[in-house]
């Protein structure tokens, strides 16, 4: 009885059904996940200082340890175990914490490769951001459009490829030694950010460049017009029904 | 008798209006062009092993001869065959497999050249997307605009290439060698690429840049927030053409 | 009298009060200046063939004979020839021939700076292009919001100065010499344009870079974000004032 | 009496209550302001003609005595001058002249860190822009949606600058020397900005900034929508709330 009280009680809390420790619980797992993030980032800075490593280490297996027990516990209190287990968000979890436990039995040769799925921690913080059901929602809406301007935009990217491959190729054969690389170019122009390792420079290349990126600015801006809109869409939409339900209700009330 | 009904069915797969298959050869010949497509940019790398040579030959020659087939069997299936061959479309499937059967006959100087024209199977893509309607109709709408802000983007470029000329041009006479050459300079900086292969170094004309850049990105945001704006009103006329057609006939089924 | 029906007859194809030339005048002296535009730029170039340069003079003297003969033709049509003579295109139609007749005279020294003068003939665009009032009248409604956002872009980028210039002048004596040294990296950041001229090297500098273009991203966004609506609702305006006249008119006409 | 007759007009004037003399002094004190911005920037310009040494030291006095009088005169004339004080604007107004004051007495190790201080006096003319409300209002409108966005876009940042570690640590163990050092690559490639100290050269590399560019703008598009449409949101309420204003008054008239 008492267990049984007790992993109820711990369910509620790690499920995010308790009123008082649920959101307490979820910050608490976040600001975990942002620790380890940052360690992760700083442990491969080269020439850290000697003492930083043990301090580095202690906050790995700290943090393993606490996301451990959190998988446990979420195995112990979930209604269905096996079906958290086999869910998308109960492989993330085991991922996050298996790479460690494998490796501690020796296979020291694999662990640099298997601590890179200790990225999929941050995975874990979609799960706590409520808000990106509107997102999903809006992307779904404009899904349609996004396909058919993805394709337009790659279309003319690989055209603008072709074309300053033929007029840069003589000139620079190491910079634009083939399309893949002319097309390395042209993501590099038409997104704006132009690291300038590579550049057109004949005339008929920089004139084919000025031509292609009125072209290419424009079908690029659309993409992220729609998104824009279809947020403001979702928002609307969102709005209209909390209307329409407190009017019904309203209506119940009158009645 | 059996031949005719068969180029009628034929036909109505080839030119879409079979129900059951005429998607499919879309989707099929689609994948042929890309597939096509990429076998073209990877035969440009330099360097591939000797053992790519052959299949990348043999690609080039399926996707041919699946090209040609198609090509033969429209002429065939075409109610006015003639009309066909003249058409935009037609035009681009003969200029996409002649230089393949042109270059078999021998006339080896000028194949390469001549392999550059099957860049024009990509514009076959373009019949295979019906979306590519609503965006026409947008830039129909706003035509006028776009070009009234398009005059207006160069005379901003001009004026500033004369400008950044005339404050360079005695710093740095390689770079910003002439009009034109500051022309280029000024396409880089207002679309925001920015290589870095040319920029100003003097006092005055990185004052004279940011002047521009304040005035050029204005005038460069307009026509793509022109697009977005001219999109979603071309949508919105669509959804109420839908609309009206539909009540019309439920004043048609009521009456 | 036959001498004032001519001159009637030419100031209104001058003037584009005539139906039928009015436009064509226009037409023609637009192709004019851009003629005028592209034989200056093509003279700067550097190793243009002997032959090419009587080519350009020429030019030069027939795009300025025409210039001069619209000018006495302007003076002797206007209503109000000194009106016109002081006015703002007056005194650009005026400039454009100017350094010309003044250097036949024999001033050779002064005659590379006067002949930038030329520039102000592609101002005349402006007055053939009746579009430009829409953009002016959007200009007018968001001038407010404009300036507030100009001020506050301002504000951002010397703090940005002052900080990058702190965190990076030590590292860099060179690139950040100065606060003005310092801004000019932020115009070139914070409008994503990154010559790659400056940049910061040390983990401070970077750090605050980033984060001015987090707020700096921002900022610059609103004022494009302005006149994009700002035209939609100059637009919109248009539309209501076309409707309320023509059902003024259709009062007028039922009564 | 006269006095307090005295310090009641300063206190009008000061405080922006006066109707004559209020928004002059404000736009005074602006000017002020700039032009000690302006004098700090040239400052620290290298090789300075030694006769705008004096000139400068001359001006950052008059500057500072002018702050230091509107400081005294604030806390004279406030009608709780403590509160003024320990106010946000107060703080600012101290330290503002503080250094100026503290180095005179001789500490001269400190001084140029202290001077860095000044630069707060650009935050007195926030306080001059009344319409920074409307923009704060609209931050606090989309505060939520803001936060979702720049925490999602942390997240691809991160992911980003782990995966281009992995495709490029070994190709450029310097440029990419580390996670940190990997997610200023992202910043500078996300933002566009670009500017060509370090770019990927692996072709792995190179696929994956694209991927990453893709993904990337989306998310970063979005917060700058969402700061456009919340202002003009921002300004349609403003137009109501106005609307209801002066209907209600009018319904009073009416009454």
């Amino acid at each position: 009885m008492e267990v049984n009280s007790l992993r109820d009680r711990i369910g509620r809390v790690i499920w995010g059904q308790d009123a008082r420790f649920g959101s307490a619980f979820d910050q608490i797992m976040i600001a975990v996940i942002l620790v380890s993030i940052f360690g992760l980032s700083i442990s491969t800075v080269p020439g850290l200082p000697a003492w930083t490593d043990p301090l580095l280490n202690a906050l790995d297996v700290i943090v393993l340890l606490l996301f451990t027990t959190e998988y446990l516990l979420r195995l112990w209190t979930a209604r269905r175990p096996l079906r958290y287990a086999r869910s998308f968000w109960g492989v993330v979890d085991l991922l996050a914490i298996l790479p460690f436990w494998l490796t501690l039995g020796g296979n020291f040769q694999a662990l640099r490769s298997l601590r890179l799925l200790r990225i999929l921690r941050i995975g874990k913080l979609a799960r706590h951001v409520a808000a990106l059901d509107r997102i999903t929602r809006t992307f779904q809406l404009i899904k349609e459009e996004l396909i058919v301007f993805g394709f337009l935009a790659l279309i003319v990217m690989f055209i603008s490829a072709v074309g300053i491959y033929e007029f840069e190729h003589d000139a620079q054969p190491e910079a634009f030694a083939s399309i893949p690389h002319a097309l390395w170019f042209v993501v590099v122009t038409l997104t704006t950010v132009g690291y300038g390792d590579v550049y057109p420079i004949t005339a008929g290349g920089r004139f084919f460049t000025f031509f292609i990126l009125i072209i290419g600015l424009g079908v690029i801006a659309v993409p992220t017009g729609l998104i824009s809109s279809g947020l403001s869409r979702a928002r609307e939409e969102e709005k209209e029904r909390k209307k329409m339900k407190s009017s019904e209700r309203d209506e119940k009330g009158d009645g």
